[in-house]
């Protein structure tokens, strides 16, 4: 396993990141409604020492470096090729001995550009493993009628496992209409009311778990990190990751709290967490001294922040500090290369639990 | 309001505190399925003052009395009754204006005589307000086409605003198949996982909310207590209390925590808690020491431990530890009296939210 280097050269404030002017709502990852309270309280002085606003000197990275404890990185990146290249020997599998392949339809409405990104990237994934892809592309101007008419079909199609309805939709349509219009046996999102109440209750198993909260648990499970009996805060409350992150965890054990955005002091619940999940969208709120030593964290976080020496003029982070919290932690996903990955990879994985689930295939 | 004082002669702790031989899961409240670490640690020792093990001379507890903070009763009965007459008054309102009334059908299986105690409380609050019940009583030996065959005929009663199916049923049936043949227009109990899937979720309304957790909720709201921006610890994750009740803390914006039987030193973390709901069937087993000063609690337990000073060799106690925690909690329900009368009275609401809703009556 890799360890963690100071991959960036300062970790700024969460109360001074600048938020490059694009960012919206990402795919996954909600923002805080409102600010967070955020209490820069360094507990312990020492693990602090780069400067939280100006940028530390290699050398002095350097030499902390010799002798600060490093977090093993959860590299996601290459856990969700190793898993994509199980569900592609799975599909041949399947294929070789009923004749069926996978098949994942995806509905996108509207011109923006980052879903247009998103689709793109979810078919080629699809190529890479055997599974055929199908996609509905609608004009914004659509109605909803036409939109329900899409799924509805995909719904009486065999050859489809899974639907997905590419969000978020044009403003003039109810998402929740639409999103319960797609057959619960092919919610390969797992955001149907349905999948998520089972999620919630003991004893009832859903036939989907959303990606990107069961990508996080995957990377626990692959890396060996034990998740019963532990201290788990998830940071963020969202219906895609955080909520079903936190039930994810509970099931297996943990005792979970879930901070959001009207939580005082959120840095005094973290620092007791033993496995901490953020996916707020806030970069780098969650500081070195909110983490407690030889913690684990999945940051599910991918924000843009300005960067002047980017040739693209801004780079990634996610909503941890990362070069605060590999100091502190004992391991932690980086961003990019983390969770990010796994959220596709989960995709593939739910449609050929599907296909295998409809055709009796085990 | 009135102000506790020590009902009882002694708090036994929780790892000598003998449960009466006939005591078993009860309706709304599941055992822990392993015992708690329990780590009795008193952390203000004047504040404990009575002998946990043996009893305090009535002289010692009259001193300490008059000098010692006594939190709020939370009186469930008499909130209870007034919601009840509310009810009341509402489906006379109704009636007058339409015509209808509302109806409550049971299904009682088996002769389990627990059951039929509910069962007949239910029949009796639901005639005291102007609901008219329906009961079908069938066989222990049933089969369960039998008991799907009267769901599917109370679904299709339109005098029949909610059903409601007694549990535990007999072992040879499958809980789950039977509950979700509960149309869940007509879920008074709210345990159909389209309800709890909505509950989790943020910006969907379930169409029920279980009744004890919902009562939990609504006596915080009777008695102006806040929830916003509060840590709140729920102890215990049935489907049908503790999971629920947190989930309904998080949509008022509480900090939830969720304690069960695989957490380690529960009482740091119930020690951190603003409001804290208990909900394990395990007496007298939240002390003092466990409670943050000024806290609110809640104890959903009802657990029946031998008393050779009672008529009937036993008396009802709390999940919480009532003569500690009156004097460390701002306020507090007792056992009985607190959380038990809200039960029956959420149903009776929940059955007029349905009658209403049906037959579009505001």
């Amino acid at each position: 396993m890799a360890t963690a280097s100071t991959i960036f050269s300062d970790c700024s404030s969460s109360t001074t990141a600048r938020l490059v002017p694009l960012s919206r709502i990402r795919n996954g990852i909600l923002q805080f409604r409102q600010s967070v309270s955020v209490g820069w309280k360094p507990k312990n002085p020492s693990l602090n020492f780069i400067s939280t606003h100006g940028r530390s000197s290699s050398s002095i990275v350097t030499v902390a470096m010799a002798t600060e404890p490093s977090a093993t990185v959860i590299d996601g990146k290459s856990v969700a090729k190793k898993i994509r290249d199980e569900i592609r020997s799975e599909i041949s599998r399947m294929k070789d001995a009923t004749g069926i392949v996978p098949g994942l339809a995806v509905i996108l409405v509207g011109d923006r550009k980052d879903s247009a990104t998103y689709v793109r990237n979810k078919k080629r994934a699809c190529e890479a493993v055997g599974i055929t892809s199908y996609e509905v592309h609608l004009p914004e101007n659509s109605t909803e009628e036409e939109v329900l008419n899409s799924i509805s079909g995909f719904n009486d199609d065999p050859s489809v496992h899974g639907i997905l309805v590419q969000l978020p939709l044009p403003p003039h349509m109810n998402e929740e209409t639409i999103l319960n219009e797609v057959s619960i046996k092919k919610d390969v999102d797992g955001f149907h009311p349905l999948n998520i109440g089972r999620l919630a209750m003991r004893g009832r198993e859903p036939l989907f778990v959303p990606c990107t909260p069961k990508g996080c648990i995957e990377l626990l499970h692959r890396y060996g990190i034990e998740i019963k009996g532990k201290r788990a805060v998830v940071i963020g409350r969202s219906n895609i990751v955080g909520m079903p992150a936190a039930l994810l965890l509970q099931r297996e054990d943990a005792t979970i709290t879930i901070v959001h955005s009207r939580t005082k002091h959120p840095e005094e619940i973290t620092s007791q967490a033993d496995i901490i999940i953020s996916a707020v969208g806030q970069p780098n709120m969650v500081r070195g001294s909110w983490i407690k030593p030889g913690a684990v964290i999945i940051d599910v976080g991918i924000n843009p922040i300005e960067d002047a020496q980017s040739p693209r003029g801004y780079r990634l982070v996610g909503d941890v500090c990362y070069e605060e919290a590999c100091k502190v932690a004992s391991a932690i996903t980086p961003v990019p290369g983390g969770v990010g990955p796994m959220t596709i990879a989960m995709l593939l994985s739910n449609t050929l639990v599907s296909a295998k689930r409809a055709h009796n295939f085990e």
